[in-house]
């Protein structure tokens, strides 16, 4: 078992990661005490790993499974609801726990409710996608998507604890496995360039789900991400760089109704842009550009999405949350390891897009 | 004008309190260079004071104004969305400004909205009646009802600054000032007799809305209430002690379903049940008890409550949010200006409520 102790000034805790975790989940949140505990699920997930979930949680208090229906598009307030709805008929108060048992979207609703519940109650996240495990359950953003944008409505809520149990990857579709390998790139990229030629040399083991290679990524990944927010918990400065991909990701999404893509694949696509975009403005080279386009085609993720529109790929990115007073400030690799943030022109950014196949 | 400074760490704040502040408001938040104002208000301050804060505010920045529907029914999630969509609709971002123009109802909503938008973006108290600039503008908690349950979702989240209008006191049914007067009685019983004795003598300026009587008790339980929050934001301990007559107040709320009472006259009648268990429980004299009737009933306010369910009473207070695990905590008087937390005895407290005419 791995541990990666996160350390935030007021909210530190810790990163358990490993085989079998979840049928132990008791030992990890008896020292919180809790009052009542409620698991927080989705139909794939709940009927894998939730009777072996309340079981242990069970040996520790009075516990519930709420199941949720699964997807980016149930992401909503009303999903949030449910979860509050189920907190009061539970009787939930300010010491009960709720623990989000699935992947990213599970997490930030799980994580948002409890945050918002008589103004805050605490939570554990037990992650069981790679995405969730490498990124989305470390440094406390929650929240849910408006009709007008994805993320738009949430809070910043550390949780109590993270169970990254490692056996729930041998049940993730191959796409989604992948998907996280593209965060796994990322940190790498922006921040240690051992790591990610680490990475891709352990691919092919990554990608046979090696329990061992799983948790030394996840760990190194954990560390990355660890260190940046705690540095910048509430995403002032050096935390954007972990947006690294992610605002052309977000706008392939948001163009693709948040549905035909994932959230990794996206973003392996916008690693792949933000490199092109990084070496149009001087910063890297070409052969950079190239070696980012392979490894995250050996990741079996997209390098490029055909048929999207350049005028509304920019019209998004503009009114991507991360943009101020309609400014959009990018992401850019200084050289593979380093990241910097920078406000690029629209004429660069185009150049990029159309180069990439948008029209 | 009155200042009283907020040393919360990480995020103090000024309360600026006095005549004509509205009219001024952009030179208040000009200091903030918000990209963009929206100002929430509700259907009875609007047209009082938006136009007002409206021409002043857009000298800063371009600013909107929504207004609610008011009252307590209104504060639910749902409000809490046409806040957020109207933010969208204006294309708020990160350095965007949310104004509460309004009492209580609207500070909590507003507040709770800027909480949430973006995982947090600054807002602004302005509040508009006695309760809200003494009680609600300070502290930072925010949110809305379930219908479940009084506050049960919300966020603390502090105001980038208070601008409390005396001016404004002047439109406030007379009902709304008396219900203000309880939370200024509560703080000098709970913190300081000097205050308490201060107010007695000065109830007839208070209520004939006296300007420099207004600006000084405002002024003093703002710092008493800023001094609790500053030294417990998080409600673990001291904090809990300004819910002096609150557990009271909230069981007649409930059991009057929210509307006939108004919040303040609710606590000014549990101000009495408070003071009577207190005594019960061997802590303050019967002199105490009818000296803290006696001010109440000056105040206007109800001291006694007939026709409620003693049964009811106890329940609901058994699931008020402070109560952990059942058992639940009241805030006692040791003696005028010293407030302590104790769990206890169901038949104390029903003692009490019995001989408050609760059958």
């Amino acid at each position: 078992m791995q541990r990666v102790h996160v350390g935030l000034a007021g909210s530190p805790y810790e990163i358990h990661i490993g085989g079998a975790l979840l049928a132990r989940i008791d030992t990890f949140v008896a020292p919180l005490a809790p009052t009542s505990i409620l698991i927080v699920s989705d139909a794939t997930v709940a009927p894998l790993y939730g009777e072996t979930a309340l079981a242990a949680a069970r040996r520790v208090a009075p516990t519930a499974l709420l199941e949720l229906i699964g997807g980016e598009q149930h992401k909503t307030m009303a999903t949030v609801g449910r979860v509050l709805d189920a907190l009061v008929a539970s009787g939930a108060d300010r010491r009960s726990l709720v623990v989000a048992l699935g992947g990213g979207v599970v997490g930030d609703i799980a994580g948002f409710a409890a945050a918002i519940y008589m103004r805050g109650i605490r939570y554990a996240q037990a992650p069981t996608t790679l995405l969730a495990q490498v990124d989305s359950s470390v440094g406390g953003k929650t929240g849910v998507n408006h009709p007008r944008g994805k993320n738009l409505i949430g809070a910043f809520h550390q949780p109590a604890l993270v169970l990254s149990d490692t056996d729930t990857l041998r049940t993730l579709p191959p796409r989604e496995l992948s998907a996280g390998l593209a965060e796994v790139l990322k940190h790498g990229l922006l921040a240690d360039a051992d790591y990610f030629e680490r990475t891709l040399r352990d691919l092919p083991r990554l990608l046979a789900c090696d329990e061992e290679a799983l948790a030394a990524a996840i760990a190194r990944s954990c560390e990355i991400k660890a260190g940046v927010v705690a540095r910048d918990e509430r995403e002032a400065g050096e935390r954007a760089l972990l947006n690294l991909g992610h605002t052309f990701g977000h706008a392939i999404e948001a163009l693709t109704g948040f549905s035909r893509w994932l959230h990794g694949e996206a973003v392996g696509c916008g690693l792949c842009l933000a490199a092109d975009l990084s070496h149009r403005l001087g910063l890297i080279a070409r052969a950079d550009v190239e070696r980012i386009e392979a490894a995250v085609a050996a990741a079996r993720l997209p390098t490029r999405i055909e048929g999207l529109s350049l005028r509304d790929a920019l019209e998004s990115m503009r009114g991507d949350k991360k943009a101020e007073a309609g400014r959009v400030k990018f992401v850019l690799l200084e050289r593979i390891g380093r990241a910097v943030q920078r406000t690029v022109p629209d004429e660069a950014v185009a150049a990029t897009l159309a180069a990439a196949g948008y029209r």
